[in-house]
């Protein structure tokens, strides 16, 4: 986990950076709204990604934002197993993320899948999603 | 009330601001993390005021800011009658705020004797302010 | 919509005045961080009610936080129809909220059901939540 | 302004909600994270438009959010003329938003020219939105 | 200190799994808002607890919520000591938690007695809360 | 790193202890704000310093705020090799921070020095700001 704060940087600059990052290799990168000092509002950058990667996320972070300096630090995961099926919606096939750990099972819709088939069907997403969580629901109760 | 988005602004040149506007004679300034498109994390400018001094903050705002933008709505008040007694501390003598409405009466401690005080005699805050609180309660009590 | 800017009251004391502006027949109360000159984080309070009730709740928040003033306006709102059905899940009923407006229609379960059938089964909430959307769904097919 | 608060809503259905809105002709959408009743962390939807477009909007959150009722009012907005112009970097032309209103000009780089050429020449987002500021001021010097 | 980000968690489900881990016994729970990718605003959960509870506190995040990882790590704590004093206030009796560390000493009135005699009085918390202040202060000059 | 909860102090007295604490030699003191039980918001206190102050803070935080315990954990930094030059503005001299590391040059006017600047000439913070970005960007083309 790569940590940085940020008073001297735009709105702009930092959505722009996010992407640089996702691209770099990252895991996951998100912003914290935090408050410093002299009535400045900030953003503190927190990215993770393999230790592997620290130092190229590092330079990137350097190289693309104003801060001076990044604070670092490795965190344990604890990571599900994960496989995908596919379920039929009346709208179409969607991709469902199974996620399993020690006798818990969890299956969820992908978002990709759901967002597609409502722009194509001129529909809420919510309709898709539920639609999709039925046929999961369904899928359950079949297996067992 | 006058509100702003700002999400090509810096932190840094957002404290500038906040002090400019509260010497312009704003009631009051707030900063509102918000989320916009693209990714960007922003600021929503929040300033209060009166509605005579409206078009002196706008223009304030605009010159100082990136936005190019304002929008404005009157609210209704209601406000408190206040007045300031003084109360006396093992400290020496702090300001405190009487507030009344309908029955209602607050006595609040001055902020800023409190903090003197403090780091006059290098004790906390807190053992100050709540030293103005119990003198309060025994003026309470003697009002009665 | 009621508002106030709290820079002198503590969380604790947040906590028990939303729960006594519900008891006092608010529609919604709510907080934002906010940011306030000279380095103090705050919450802006926000209590949606009855145009009726707006002295009442105003008193309340004068009596209950530290705040000397409020500020209110009176917003227009369109809301959906609603109405409520049960539907059955392995786990027992639960009440489903209708809402429908202009030819939308919107099925959702109720929270509390599906938390107290959740606990009485020592299932996941998701587990009972998703049940639900199920029988939802299905009721949604029997109609059409 | 259009606000609606979302407590029963995912950050995935948020995203998606927000290009839609967007694309059906909001001026702005943002979101601000919120604090509501039950420990729920909920997101305040704010949506600015054109009043002709509230019903087309409203019907929109309506169908693609779980809210079942949104709130609005008129917000008068003050805006500066803007126009924009061409300015020369050694990155390649970024267009430069020219903001005026009563005496005050500024002139601000469009953000997407500069993301565009830094991706193209590989380099930071901000040397060239810095280029293009300095190619802003000697055109402001050119035109005193 | 366990941590998951959540994208795709409604409010109303973070609320129910609150609760359920400090029933499962963690020290502590708490929400950051925070801004996710492809413009999703999103929760962090933070989860304290004791580091032999670690494995059954991760299983119930894994359970309750969607996310399909947690992060940890250990932090170090330091502790004030702490008993119990009872004091008087015109309202009744309030436990007061006084702390004690290298010198320092602080006395806090508990916040359920203080709400708890609010409501039985139909009075201000903030009335209690500052009498039981004013007793605690009292009970510091007796022991002087 | 050390991080304490505080859901029953004011933003008054935070503000106050961000003050001590830069003073007491904090490189850096922040304020994000988090959710905590019983609906109460509250505000996570971040303090970053040497970890040779550890036990100098730990002690000023205790003392200063209501919090009966603070958490810590030491975190790596990667920091820029930093210098300062003088440039020559329209307004004044501005100082500049270069910063270094591994190839990548920034330069980023002081923030103070606009800021006098600007007050003094009667002139938007930006305008200042922008004027010290040319002329580092003059300096950085004088020494290619």
């Amino acid at each position: 986990m790569i940590e940085a704060n940020l008073d001297d940087q735009t709105g702009e600059g930092l959505g722009y950076v996010m992407d640089q990052l996702l691209t770099a290799g990252a895991y996951d990168v998100f912003f914290t709204p935090i408050q410093m000092k002299k009535n400045r509002p900030a953003i503190k950058l927190t990215v993770l990604g393999n230790p592997q990667e620290r130092a190229a996320l590092t330079k990137l972070i350097l190289a693309e934002t104003t801060t001076i300096g990044v604070r670092y630090q490795t965190w344990q995961r604890t990571i599900m197993q994960r496989h995908f099926v596919t379920v039929a919606t009346p709208y179409g096939n969607v991709q469902v993320k199974v996620a399993t750990y020690e006798g818990i099972e969890k299956r969820m819709p992908e978002y990709a899948d759901c967002a597609q088939l409502a722009q194509q069907f001129h529909i809420p997403f919510r309709t898709v999603y539920q639609a999709a969580l039925v046929a999961v629901e369904q899928l359950n109760n079949e297996d067992d």
